[in-house]
C-alpha cells in the first residue's frame, strides 16, 4: 500500500485469562489478535493491520498499560477509533486511550523502561476473588529478606539464570537492567504482598523467575546471599521456582517526554 | 436415619460467576450442591446431605460470609472436614471454617442479621479485572445524595416496592428491618464506591433494588425525597433500577454471641 497512513498509538489493559496470550495466532482468541480485527471493522480494512507491542507478555499474564502501535489510513479519527474499540472489546480488554503520533514512535523501539507488578495473596486461605489475579503462597513472607534479596538484581546483568529459552540466540543476548524494585505489603489489604520492578527491558519469564526466587526467599527456601551467585552461573537450572503468570501485570511502558505525539485535533 | 449426628456449621466464601446460583438443581454446578456432594465423598455418605444455608444469594452473587448447617454422623472430625473441603473445592469455593455447633443452631433461624456489600466501578472506563466483581457505572456518583437517600430505609417496613415476586404469598410478608446502610469511596482505589447494608433480613432482590435506586439518586435520575413515597406505594413497579447479581457479596451473618458453640475436640 503506498497510501499515505497515519500512526495510532493506543494505551491497553487486558485480563490476560480471557486470552491464549499476546501475539495473534489463528484460530485462537489472542489480545493483539482481537484488537486488530476490531480496528479491521471499525476502519473498513481488508484485513486486520500488523500491531507493534512494546514486548510480549506470556499467556495468563495482564496489563493495564499495554502500549502498541499501528499505522492505518489517514483521515482516522483517534476519537471515534478510541470509542468504537472501547465499545467492542470490553470488559475483558479495555483501550483506555487512542492517540495519533509521529511515524517517530514505535511502541517497542522507543520504550526505555517497563514497569511490572507481582501480587501474591500471602494467607493461609485462598480467596474466591483472586484466583485469577494473585500467586496464593500460604507460608508466610519474611519481606525484609525479600528486600535484601532485590538489591544484587538492580543495575546491568547478564540474566541467563532468569531468562525462559532464547528462541534465536544468534541475535539475542539476556544482558538486561533493571532500575528498581520494591517489596510492600497492601494497607487497604495485608494479605497481598506486591513485588514491583522497573527495568529497561525483560528477556521472557524474567520477571517471573526474580518473584519466584524472592518468593523462596521470603519462605525461607533459600537466602538473600545467593542470588549473586545464582545470577553468576548463567544458568537456567540455579534459579529454580518460576511464579504463575496469573499474578504478573505490565503496569506501565515508559516513553521520553519528548516523544513528539501529534494533537488529537490534528488529524480528525 | 435414626444414627446419632453431629451438627456442623461451615462459613464459606464463593465467586458467583462460576454457579449457577445456590441451591442445589439436578444437572447443574451450584455452591451448596457442589458442597454436598465434597461432604458425601469425605465422610463416605450415601448420597449428599442436606444443608441448610444462612438465607439464599440470587445466581451471580458472590459470598464472603455464607453459614451453612449440615448434619453427619457422629465422629466425623471438623478439622479433617474442614481441611479436605477446603482443597478439593477451591479457588471458587472457600471453605473458611469446620466447627461442631449444637443442634440448636440453625444457619438460617439463628441468624439475627446479615451484612451484604455492592461494589460500584464508578469510572469512565471499565476495568478488566472487575468484570465479573462491580457495577460499571460510568456517571459520576453525588455520594451525599446517596447517603440522603438511606435514612428513610433504615427501620422497619413493608418492602413491597423493593422485592422481587414472593414465592409464596399466604406464607411471606414482605416486612423487613434495614438495621443501618453506608456508602463509601474506597481510600486504597477512588474508582470503587461501595453501599453497605445491614437488615435482620432481606427479601429477595431487596439489596439490588435498593442499590439500584441509590444509584439513580446518585447519578441524579431520582431524588432522595422520593424514597419514602416509593417505598408507601408498595409496588414494585415504582422502584424501578434492579443494580446486576455481579457487584454483590454477602459480607457477613450475625448469631447471637450466646450461640452454644461446642469445642471442635470434643467431636473428634
Amino acid at each position: 500500500m503506498d497510501e499515505v497512513q497515519v500512526r495510532l498509538r493506543l494505551l491497553v489493559a487486558y485480563h490476560g485469562a480471557a486470552f491464549h496470550g499476546l501475539a495473534p495466532q489463528p484460530g485462537q482468541r489472542t489480545v493483539v489478535g482481537e484488537i486488530a480485527s476490531a480496528l479491521a471493522t471499525v476502519l473498513r480494512l481488508d484485513s486486520p493491520p500488523e500491531m507493534v507491542m512494546s514486548g510480549r507478555t506470556d499467556a495468563g499474564v495482564h496489563a493495564w498499560g499495554q502500549v502498541l502501535h499501528v499505522d492505518v489510513p489517514v483521515g482516522s479519527d483517534p476519537t471515534r477509533v478510541e470509542r468504537s474499540l472501547r465499545k467492542m472489546l470490553a470488559p475483558e480488554i479495555v483501550v483506555r486511550s487512542v492517540e495519533a503520533v509521529d511515524t517517530a514512535f514505535d511502541a517497542r523501539f522507543s520504550a526505555t523502561f517497563r514497569r511490572y507488578r507481582y501480587t501474591i495473596l500471602n494467607d493461609p486461605l485462598p480467596d474466591p476473588w483472586l484466583a485469577d489475579n494473585a500467586w496464593h503462597v500460604r507460608e508466610p513472607l519474611d519481606l525484609d529478606l525479600m528486600r535484601l534479596g532485590i538489591d544484587p538484581f538492580v543495575g546491568e546483568h547478564d540474566f541467563s539464570s532468569f531468562c525462559g529459552a532464547v528462541q534465536d540466540p544468534a541475535r539475542q543476548t539476556n544482558n538486561r537492567r533493571v532500575l528498581s524494585g520494591s517489596v510492600t505489603r497492601q494497607g487497604h489489604d495485608p494479605r497481598l504482598v506486591v513485588f514491583e520492578i522497573v527495568g529497561t527491558a525483560f528477556c521472557r519469564q524474567m520477571v517471573r523467575s526474580i518473584t519466584g526466587f524472592l518468593v523462596d526467599i521470603g519462605r525461607g527456601k533459600r537466602t538473600p546471599g545467593e542470588v549473586r551467585s545464582v545470577l553468576g552461573a548463567r544458568d537456567r537450572a540455579a534459579a529454580g521456582t518460576v511464579a504463575p503468570p496469573h499474578g504478573l501485570c505490565l503496569w506501565e511502558v515508559g516513553y521520553p517526554e519528548a516523544s513528539p505525539r501529534l494533537d488529537r485535533a490534528a488529524n480528525v
